[in-house]
This record gives structure tokens, C-alpha cells and sequence, in this order.
């Protein structure tokens, strides 16, 4: 295995949500790995000072929630524990970052990564913090979390502030869907073999659809949320990341460069829509109050923090094209929303049907092939076609293929921060967001925006717990097609 | 299930081994599977007078060395005796079908089928005195076991004389490779899912291979082996029989003439090999003494009933072309061969390589994919293909899907004589061969045959317990490709 040079990994929000739950958890899971190197340090900041050992404490109650028991090794952690630092630093405040240079002092060669878990309103403020104390070196990496902007404009300003500091190949713009290992694995079958390339375009594939349904509401951050919607805060980036993913050519290599021009080529070449057409082909909605798992749950505009005549859209269906040779004519589905009836991201590539069927089918009638890609709750890659049912009769059943070859490769599956962490400390961005990818998103998602507001209509009631307003359906519908349900 | 008519089966040969070794045991189980109609009667015929009652011991003795304790109950086995009635006939003798005449006496209004399992030098005279004795009716069917003649002139002269008697819906040519449900399950996937579709052709297959190894000798009937050869024996029917499967277009129902036209197209488009390109695209081989299982075994020429000098091949590997849109300039490598190394029989189907690849092979290179159709020992379909191994780098792997659902239908998987004798009693023609297909098998092959006996050479030596001559490979080889082993 490929050795990592040493690191000092700086977790700005060190004690906040996501550094516990997520990027603590996945060092110490590539630490009992043996992955990380001996001199491979961790500094978390965060603005409240606390000791070492309280920090240290945090952490470990942490993991003893979170990790399983086998994982969470005593000896192990106690070694992990000596890679950690607290530092505290007030982002906003220059003066505050002595502490954090007395403990990168004399490792200016080492990999040095700022990782800016925290609101993105800080993300300049941080940079240019860092700059003044003279700590961002030229091996010094920057790992951004969404949101980057909340438009094209602000965007573009967040960017080139930040680029004004960090050269572009060494800002991360993490987007955690493309680290989990299905979409790894999707990666590799297109492209690792010969099977899927000619099926992977509009004469065989009817439509894609690319749905990630939350069960929870704004609760916590309805403040945020009512100033951003589902738009914004979801088709902008993860569900578009995941169309490149699925739409982009065969790059002429697996660097950075080369994918993540394939992916600006699919983001540039997305039919704009604007005015009637990002009325017609999309479908916004707000859920009122309705039932999660049994339990009841207000509606949106009851929600704390929301306005009570707001217009965000909590769920957002589109009907997208992408129009050159390859996908011309075929619908891009994307769905998502809150309060939906379950938690559920998923890829699904729906083939044609048979342009002519010879056989009786004893299951339904005429079922067509798709690849269904899970990414949530579970991961797995699906691939649902029709067999010879047993006997002597020619008749067909549909039957399942697990392409995920979970029983071959016994290994366990790293989980998506995991993966992002170690190409952060690896030097590779194939999965990160290029400046340009961000600009061409905001630039196809903004005419949306601007039809929606200048639409009298507000977006289609739907009660939670559902799949959100008739319209969705109908959407598809009108084409004769329908969201997938596994059955 | 559709329900049977009442029928009554003549097997002639019904004391011999084809008998007492799959046909017997095949309606002993459709029987116990609840299939056969309470009016289906079964009478064996031989020359050989002997009473019911030994008749019956023969059947339960041989039953018992073949079918499963938990198979053979004896209750069943009572209620299926019933079913069983012994007639000698003297199948040349005219005057011995009296008896024969008399059990089927007035069950004209009966599907009636003459199941032939005697040498091919019999046919016509049973179906003449079948008619003789007026015993051929409207509703009956004849089954011809192979060869069906030993070149094109005979193949029409017995075809003709049966013609005669049997209008050609009546005539089932029998050839047990198409029974097999692993065959079934291919033709089911090729035309049940459009998947496949676009793979299966030039543009995305490199080569098929078709191979048939036997590791028994000519033991028993090395007398007629030595007229024969193993290009009459097996590539006449079966394994042309197998590349029809694989080669023909989708035909527009799966009614006997639409699958039997395009197999006939399949056929009638085979590049013709003649003088010298039948010898640059075909080998010979004959086997010297060697092993077999670690037991030493003789050559070929030291056989009894062998002529010493015989040039009488025992092993055959074919390059075939077939001159159409869909194969153009794919090689269609055929093989088959007395004491090889294993009993296998297989079709395999070599994808191309990926044109450009973007990935770290971590186990070997350029792995290219592969549908594997394992017929013997075991069936089996099986997909090769590559992708991502666990992990946090991008690295593949190879991996196999099984395509032929052993876990999903829990169902017991015929045997191909049970298939096929239950698609006589339905009366479907479709996994049999019609008389232009027969001809057309014999068309090709003749060209073959008269280069090698205008050729100065004998056949290749190859010691018993290999893959054949070094020629073999070579025949591949100077493509770049080699014979399908077993990782």
C-alpha cells in the first residue's frame, strides 16, 4: 500500500457536528488501518478554549457512541489519541491563530491540511487568517464544505477570494456522495470494462433518475434552510455531481483534470431552463404536516425559524436534458426533498424495453432491464433483467444481479470520508469540484431560481411522509414513465 | 401448467442404453413432477422377445443405479410401471409390427410418437413398416436420434425416404445440446433483455469460442467412429447446432420456423472453407497412447476396430467466419476431441478490451470480459467482468456474476432429454432440427471433408489426457487469442 508522507490536519469546527460524527471516525478508522504514517498530526480548533484532555474525553464519549465495540480498541485509541491537538482559535480574529502557528512551527514541509468544517461565511475570513500568520505554505491543502455560495455571484466571490490564497489544485471542494464506494464502483464498471459503454447512451437508455429522499425536516437549521431550499442546498451539487457522474464520456485518464473536465463538459452541455421550459420541466413543493415513521411532524411553515408566508421549496423534481450525441432526447430525473417517506439516495439507469418480445412473461408484463444504484440507506449496485424461469416451459421471470460483489471482496467498506480524507492527504482531487464545475452549476441552477420568482404560483403542498406532490408523478407521467419503486 | 394430451410413446431401442439412460428416467420423472396426462403409455419395443415383468425389472434395476433414493419411490414407480408396456419387434421385419399394431389399436385420436433410438440404418425401414402396418396417423411424430446420415447425399436420402412417410412438422431431429437449460437461459437472456443486444456483435466481441472435450475413447464403436471422424460426429450437428444459438439475429417469435429460419440464415452465411483455406483454418488431430485420470490409456490406432493406418480424426479445431453484418471478421473457433484433458463442454464469448483503459490493474492486465456457458460437467452461465476492489484507491479486480440464477429459482433444473421429450409431446419444434438446417450443417462441411482427403497429411498426433495438437493453440494464437481456460 501506497505509504503517506506526515501531515498536521488542522479541523476547523474540531468539536462541531461533522468532525465528530464524521471526520474523527474515519482518521481513527484509517489509523487502526495502519494507514496513516507515524508522523501524522491532528489539530482541532474550535473557538471555545478547552484542554487537551477535555477534548480528548469529547472525543472518546464520542466514539463509544458511534463505533462499534470491536473497532473502538482501548490500546488503539490511546495511540490515536496521541496524534490529537486542541487548539482554540477564533476564525474571525487574526491575533488568535499564535497558538495554532506555535504547534505547526518548524513542519512547514510536512502536507498541511485546513479542513473548514464550519458555517461558509467563515471560509474567507479563515483563509485570509491563515495567510497573515504565515501558515499556508506550498504544500498547504484547503478542504471547503457545501455551501459554496449561495449563487453564481456569491460563488464566484467565495472562490476568488479563496483562490487569491490557495492555488486552485490545492482548494477541495468536498461533495461527499462521490466518495462513497457504489459511485467508486460505478466508476469502475463503466470504465473498466467494455460491457457497459455501448449500452450507456440514448438508444438504450430511456431515462435516468437520480432521487435522494430525507426523512428529516429543518429542524435545526430551518434559518439557514428557508433562505436556501432544495435547490440549492441539494440539486446544485450533489445531485448534479451525480448526473456528471453517471452522464460524463470516458475521460482520457483518472486524474483530476481529465474527469472533471468530462464532468464540465456534461454540466455545460445540461438544456438551460429558463422562463416557461424551468416551469414545465420542474416541479417545486413544501410539505405541511404529515407523519414520519408514525409520528406526527409539523408542517414547514410551522417549523420555528421559518417564515410563515415562505416560498422555499422543500422538494424539488426537474426534468433535465442533456443535450449532445450521446444523451440527447433522454430524461434526467432529479428528485429530492424532505420529509419524504423514507431515507433513500439512489441512481437509476432504466433501459428500453425490448423492441420486440418473444416470450410469455409470467411476471408482469414486458419488464425492461435497469441498473439501480443505492447510495443510501445502504450501498449497492443492482442490476435487474430478465432470466428463463426453471422448467421446460420458455417463459421469463425478472431476476437480480448484485454488482457490487459485496461476497467477493470481503473487505469492509470504507465509508465516504474515509475515502475523502485519504485522496485530501493523497493529493488527488478526480473527486473533488473543480472551480469551473461550481460556476457551470450555479449558472444552470440560477434560471430556475429567477423563473421560479417570477412565477406567481407558490410550490405544490405535499404531506410529509409522502413522496411529495402529485406533480412529481405527473412530471414523469406525461412521458409514460415512472419514479422507480423497488418492489 | 398447460396439460398434455393423451399420448403413447413407441421407443424403439427401448432396452438399449439411450433407453435405459436418459429416456426412460426423463418420462420417470416428468411422471413423478405430475406432468404426464393419466392416458400416457410408454412401449418399449426390442427385437429381443422378453415378458413385461423382466421388461420392468430392467427399468426398476436400471433405476435404481441412476436416479436419487429420494427420487425413486416406489410407490411412484408402482403407479408409473403402469404406464409401461413391452412388444418385441423385429424392426426390419414388417409382419413383427402385428403386436405393436394391436397395443396401439384404436388410440388413433392419440398423440402418438416413435421415438427412434436405434442405429440411423434403421430409420427407414421402421417408418416404411410403420406405415406398412398403417400405424402412422395424423397425430404422429417421429424422433431421430443423430447422425442423421454420413454426408449430404445420405443425410437427403434418409431425410427424403422419411419425407415420404412423416410430413417434416412430424419430424423431431433430436439434439440433446439445445435441451440443456443453460441453452434455454442463453437464448432467454439474448432476446428477453435488450442488454445484451448491443454487446453481441463484431463491434464489441472479439472471438467466440465453442468447444465440446470428451475424455473417453471410441471404446464400444470404434468401428463406426473410424468411418466417421469428429468433424461428422460433432461439429456437424452439435457444435454448429450451438453457433446458430449464439450467431443467429433475433427471430420474430419463438415459434419453431422463425428461431429454425434464422438459425438456417446462420448456417447458409458460414464463410466456406474449401481446398486451401479449409486447411489453413482447420486441424486435425488424432490421439497417441497417454493418460487419462492418471490410468494409462491406448492410441487411437491401437483401438480394436481401428484401422492402422487410419487418418480418421479424433479431435478437430475449426476457425469459422460468418459472412453477415452483425459477425463480420469475428472468429467462431470450434473444438472437439476424443481423450482430452477434461470432459467440458463450453461456449464462451470474449468481449474486447476496454479501447483506452484509465486504471491500475492490481490483478493482471487488460483482463477483457467474458460470458462463459458452461453445458457439461455442470451448467452454468457465467459473466466476467472487472471492478473497483475495496478500498480507498481505484484499482480493479476481477469478479464473476452467475447469470444463471441457480439461487433465485430454487426449482430443480431439467435434464435436456426431459425438456425435449416433454416439447415432442406438445408438439413444439423449436430446440429441433429442420431438414434445410440439416442440409445446409452438411453443405459446409463436405468442402472440409474433401480438402482433407485430397491433403498429402495425416492428422496431428496429440497424446491422450492433453487439449489436442500444438496446432490448436496455434490456430489461435496467430490471432493473439488462445483457448478459454479456467482461472
Amino acid at each position: 500500500m501506497e505509504q503517506l508522507s506526515p501531515f498536521d490536519i488542522v479541523l476547523f469546527g474540531g468539536t462541531g457536528d461533522l468532525s465528530l460524527r464524521k471526520l474523527l471516525p474515519a482518521l481513527y478508522r484509517r489509523h487502526r488501518a495502519g494507514q496513516l504514517p507515524e508522523d501524522g498530526r491532528i489539530i482541532a480548533t474550535a473557538r471555545t478554549p478547552m484542554s487537551r484532555e477535555a477534548f480528548l474525553d469529547r472525543v472518546h464519549d464520542s466514539y463509544r457512541e458511534r463505533l462499534d465495540a470491536d473497532e473502538l480498541n482501548e490500546t488503539e485509541w490511546r495511540r490515536f489519541a496521541e496524534r490529537l491537538a486542541f487548539v482554540p482559535v477564533d476564525a474571525t480574529d487574526s491575533h488568535s491563530y499564535a497558538q495554532l502557528a506555535e504547534a505547526l512551527a518548524g513542519r512547514d514541509g510536512r502536507c498541511r491540511v485546513f479542513y473548514l468544517a464550519v458555517a461558509p461565511g467563515l471560509f474567507v475570513d479563515i483563509c485570509r487568517n491563515l495567510q497573515a500568520n504565515d501558515l499556508v505554505t506550498p504544500r498547504s491543502r484547503v478542504v471547503l464544505e457545501k455551501p459554496l455560495g449561495h449563487d453564481l455571484a456569491s460563488a464566484r466571490a467565495i472562490s476568488e477570494q479563496i483562490g487569491a490564497i490557495f492555488p486552485e489544485e490545492a482548494i477541495y471542494r468536498i461533495d461527499h456522495y462521490l466518495g462513497k464506494e457504489t459511485v467508486q464502483n460505478l466508476i469502475a464498471l463503466r470504465f473498466g470494462n467494455t460491457l457497459f459503454e455501448p449500452l450507456w447512451r440514448r438508444e438504450w437508455v430511456r431515462d435516468v433518475q437520480i432521487s435522494v429522499a430525507e426523512q428529516v425536516g429543518v429542524a435545526g437549521r430551518a434559518g439557514f434552510y428557508d433562505r436556501t431550499g432544495a435547490l440549492r442546498d441539494m440539486v446544485q451539487n450533489h445531485l448534479l455531481q451525480l448526473l456528471c457522474i453517471i452522464a460524463m464520456e470516458p475521460p482520457t485518464s483518472i486524474e483530476a483534470d481529465a474527469v472533471r473536465d468530462e464532468k464540465l463538459k456534461v454540466l455545460r452541455a445540461l438544456t438551460r431552463l429558463e422562463g416557461r421550459s424551468a416551469l414545465q420541466n420542474t416541479v417545486r413543493g413544501q410539505y405541511r404536516a404529515g407523519a414520519i415513521g408514525g409520528q406526527p411532524v409539523p408542517g414547514y411553515l410551522d417549523e420555528d425559524g421559518v417564515d410563515e408566508d415562505s416560498r422555499t421549496e422543500t422538494f424539488v423534481a426537474i426534468k433535465a436534458e442533456i443535450a449532445n450525441w450521446r444523451w440527447s432526447g433522454v430524461p434526467f430525473y432529479l428528485r429530492t426533498g424532505k420529509r419524504l417517506q423514507e431515507r433513500n439516495a439512489e441512481i437509476v439507469v432504466n433501459f428500453r424495453e425490448v423492441p420486440h418480445s418473444i416470450f410469455d412473461v409470467t411476471y408482469g408484463t414486458g419488464l425492461p432491464n435497469k441498473l439501480v444504484i443505492q447510495l443510501q440507506p445502504d450501498e449497492g449496485l443492482r442490476l435487474h433483467l430478465m432470466a428463463k424461469a426453471r422448467g421446460d416451459q420458455m417463459r421469463l421471470r425478472p431476476a437480480a444481479l448484485d454488482l457490487d460483489f459485496a461476497e467477493t471482496f470481503k473487505q469492509r467498506q470504507a465509508d465516504a470520508y474515509e475515502r475523502l480524507l485519504m485522496d485530501v492527504l493523497r493529493g488527488r482531487l478526480t473527486l473533488f469540484m473543480r472551480r469551473d464545475e461550481l460556476y457551470a452549476a450555479w449558472e444552470w441552477i440560477e434560471p430556475i431560481l429567477e423563473a421560479w420568482n417570477q412565477a406567481a404560483d407558490a410550490p405544490k403542498p405535499y404531506t410529509a411522509g409522502t413522496w411529495g406532490p402529485a406533480a412529481s408523478s405527473a412530471l414523469l407521467g406525461r412521458e409514460g414513465a415512472s419514479w422507480h419503486e423497488e418492489a
